[in-house]
């Protein structure tokens, strides 16, 4: 039977490539409120073509963006039970100048000898859902049914925070509960060897705006008397790293564990090196943490990042102007067991205590999510391991991730649900930058893999 | 005849303010080549309003904006002979938001009992230069000529680090040579007390890029390893002050001369204090160097503003990115005998010996123009000061200013010059924010005061 539905797949790949274009010129946008009827149109969109494949499928509002919810009862009631998550919105496309084609009209290009999808959300994460769908309605076609009971929940607010999921999971626990999760949001260790991955740092972001004086002031009739915010904000964004390169938030790192030597060995047998990571970007000494190996420092250790700063006069030319204000947007990584609400409250102690006295500093939230660690050997993981291992050239890998995907935490609290992490994206895929691109060759073999792991899966869990 | 000249001044109000209406609509932003057109424009109206005084008025080609000259012989050959300069270029709008009118459509407001015309440039420096042209306009209606001969200089790159200005200088000395120049670009002391500015600080403008990586990198995926170039130019514009405000520049201090101390105590007498300095813009505590007065902070100490910061996502919402370039823009005021292309080399030493092996910095040039000292005590001052205590309460002071008016020291080393600064701006006119405006109180008077000051120069210089 599986035999079948691969074979579906790779006859209906220019099928399955049209639809997942109609899904990329939605401008799904979530964190810029103009695109707010863009993000609703999607959902609908995923709503219709889930209906095609037999689900019981509906867009439940929500106070941002709406989430989609569809069922399947699958081969049978005590059929195994999955509950697939992904997210249908996307990043912002700014800066637009360095896009080389339009973003929302995607198109296939050849890049370095391989065909690749070109538009925003290709691989983050329009495509790599799809994948999923995709295997779903070929095992519809040529089954009749699905190998498995599944629930799909598409979140239209990863992007910016994923506000309301939390209250949706906790409001729909016994409507979302399954007996696993699959997410499909994540990479490729390279383009012969898939990987599943088992450890995922945590995420918290805090915007923080400095205020002076109650105008924009001429820095010649002010300047040495009128405290400048952009001096402040810098001062205390300089002093959030040592010489080391450690945080020195008091107490960031409660909570953060030594990895133990035998996974920081079998890391380092991947070949994760500074000129194969940084190499592709322009860069070729490691900046972080001193003394830590370069997959330590990306996946085992907490980061603070200033992901955007603002302040005063932006534009061409000169302005010999003192802002009122000056604002940063700083995210931390967060590792192990390291609290996220108690970093957000340091941090602010922090920024707070290094306020002068003629200046206010105000906060905006924006998330906060711990780390994630999976168990690296239970019967699920290693079916998947050994399905994906099946289609890929190489033996699939268990490996870290530097980024977050909150809703896997979210999962294990709220449902009390493990997460399968599989992904077909590359490194090289430019996710949240000018021209993101998805292998041709991920979204076929990630459809490939799927049907695979729901066979694998199909027997039991 | 001077009194007929005031008594033309007094009665021809109304159509002076609409003259400066008109001058006011014209959207001349020179930092911003959208404007390019409107800036000529302006020039042209300039011109055409000029010749109706009598004046050989024409535009002149720039590789920038253009420049307006006009000459006037006076009431014989050997007349004295002065320069007036003025600029007829504005600063950008932005914010537009927090605008209450329209920037480019003047009108006349009520503001804390006091008369306005509120516009973009109704201050610096149409409103200004618009004072001294009127003068001219009643002395010409009432006596048929001017009382000296008069060279006028409108610039049109004031605001965007007047780069043709040099070169314009010294292509035309012969031209532009007077026995002394009048600017009209300065303040009052107060409502009620005329000022001459004798001291001026001088400006070095400088932008710094800092490149990192090829492309904006994820900071899930890259956060720990990859340098963030936000996090390079923080550290870099953290140091340039120490814990006592002085700028850490090697070599930067030197040419500042400490001000005698007879000097800072007349400043002192003057009630310069810092509730009537900082109070109007919310603030309360000088935050520059220690142990200085506010006067001598501003007037005489030498500053490094950074008056714009840039990286990132800077829009609403949040983007979990490491930018692959941050930039500033970096002011310095100078004063006494820095040389700012000394500083402009020691400051990039500065920041290229911060810059680590993978980054890379860029620097652009905005302007250097170093400080003016003139002579308190010439018989061309002790005449306009007095013809300025005749026309206002209070009698006229001699001050210092913060601000840098580069064409003072062009005038002194090009054309072998000196210039009176007089000007009738008011310290709430909100030059270069938002909400600019110009007592109707100023223009009038101010146009009243250029007649006194030119009929105590008629007699000789």
């Amino acid at each position: 039977m599986l035999s079948r539905v691969l074979a579906c797949l790779d006859a209906n790949l220019e099928q399955s490539l049209e639809r997942l274009f109609e899904l990329l010129r939605h401008k799904s946008v979530s964190t810029d409120s103009a695109f707010r009827d863009d993000c609703r149109k999607t959902a609908h969109w995923l709503v219709e073509d889930l209906k095609t494949i037999g689900f019981d499928a509906s867009c439940r509002n929500t106070s941002g963006h709406p989430m989609v919810v569809a069922h399947h009862d699958g081969p049978r009631a005590d059929a195994p039970h999955i509950l697939f998550y992904g997210h249908y919105d996307v990043q912002p496309v700014d800066p637009l100048a360095l896009w080389k084609d339009d973003p929302f009209d995607p198109k296939i290009r050849e890049l370095n000898g391989h065909k690749v999808i070109c538009a925003r959300g290709a691989s983050d994460d329009k495509g790599q859902l799809m994948t999923f769908i995709e295997a779903l309605r070929a095992y519809k076609r040529e089954t009749g049914s699905l190998p498995v009971r599944v629930t799909v929940l598409l979140e239209g607010e990863e992007e910016s925070g994923s506000p309301s999921l939390r209250p949706f999971l906790a409001a729909h626990r016994d409507e979302l509960k399954a007996d696993y999760a699959l997410v499909c949001d994540t990479s490729m260790w390279d383009r012969k060897t898939p990987s599943i991955s088992v450890g995922l740092r945590g995420l918290l972001g805090e915007e923080v705006v400095v205020r002076a004086a109650n105008r924009d002031l001429h820095s010649g009739y002010y300047g040495g008397a009128a405290v400048n915010p952009v001096h402040v904000l810098v001062r205390i964004l300089a002093d959030l790293h040592d010489e080391n390169g450690r945080i020195t938030v008091p107490g960031f790192y409660d909570g953060v564990e030594e990895t133990p030597k035998q996974i920081l060995d079998s890391w380092q047998a991947l070949g994760f090196d500074v000129e194969r990571f940084l190499g592709p970007v322009g860069l070729s000494i490691p900046a972080g943490e001193k003394g830590r190996s370069l997959p330590e420092l990306v996946w085992a250790r907490p980061t603070a990042e200033v992901n955007g700063i603002s302040g005063g006069y932006e534009g061409d030319g000169f302005k010999t102007v003192i802002a009122a204000e000056a604002s940063a947007k700083v995210s931390f990584r967060l590792v192990h067991r390291q609290d996220p609400l108690k970093i957000r409250e340091a941090f602010r102690a922090f920024v707070q205590s290094r306020i002068p006295a003629d200046c206010r500093v105000v906060f905006h939230d924006h998330g906060a999510s711990p780390a994630i660690q999976l168990p690296f050997d239970s019967s699920f993981i290693s079916r998947a391991k050994t399905a994906l291992s099946e289609e890929w050239p190489n033996p699939a890998v268990l490996v870290a991730m530097g980024g977050s995907i909150p809703v896997v935490g979210d999962f294990q609290s709220l449902l009390d649900m493990e997460s399968l992490l599989v992904g077909f994206a590359l490194d090289d895929d430019c996710i949240h930058s000018p021209n993101e691109k998805y292998d041709v060759n991920s979204f076929h073999k990630g459809q490939r893999s799927w049907a695979r792991i729901l066979s694998a899966l199909a027997g039991s869990i």
